[in-house]
């Protein structure tokens, strides 16, 4: 019996997984630091990203500092300078890292949906 | 800069991320439930099973309940009896499900182990 006939459909069966890169034990980057570089790019600010996300300033601080701690040139350059900070942008390689990132995602995405139809046509 | 060179090496870079096939929202496979149905087709009891997998034997019933809940066969077949229940085992069904997320599971590390060479040399 093949699976898609063994499930109830209540719903449409998808795969699903969450793609992240890791140094050891280390979560390095995943969609998290994807999606917060992505709002200190286009807002110019860690402080309005992290409100954008919804996030607290210390936890996008944290991120940033891990990243830039974790790579041999700045990936988030930031000038302090008034309250909570001043302008931020990302550098080329924080660009960089992002375009890897989403190709890889890109590309992982296409796996996932593909993947589904050999699970539910297995027999 | 390729990403490999922007990386301080202090561990071997790796992609890694957990496959679950959803129905919805719902979480209706995964590695965990794959375990279970692994250890109850070795032991031939759910208890046994949850003991093998540090799990309480609750947790269990649930798992394999939401399983056969899900599906249109049953995946265990288990006969109550006895102080916690008596020997269990799965179906021709359940052995097929097992079957064909391996197969999955097998594909999604190798899209894995090949993409973070994609991502590191990325330039």
């Amino acid at each position: 019996m093949k699976i898609k006939k063994l499930i109830k459909k209540t719903e449409q069966p998808a795969l699903n997984a969450t793609l992240r890169v890791y140094l050891g034990e280390h979560k390095f980057f995943g969609p998290g630091k994807y999606e917060l570089l992505k709002h200190i790019h286009t807002l110019g600010s860690i402080s309005q990203a992290a409100k954008a996300m919804n996030m607290s300033y210390k936890k996008a601080w944290d991120m940033v500092n891990d990243l830039n701690e974790n790579c041999n040139k700045p990936i988030v350059m930031a000038q302090t300078g008034g309250i909570k900070g001043g302008k931020s942008q990302l550098s080329a390689e924080g660009l960089e890292l992002m375009k890897a990132f989403e190709k890889i995602q890109h590309k992982f995405n296409q796996f996932l949906e593909k993947h589904i139809d050999s699970f539910l046509n297995h027999k």
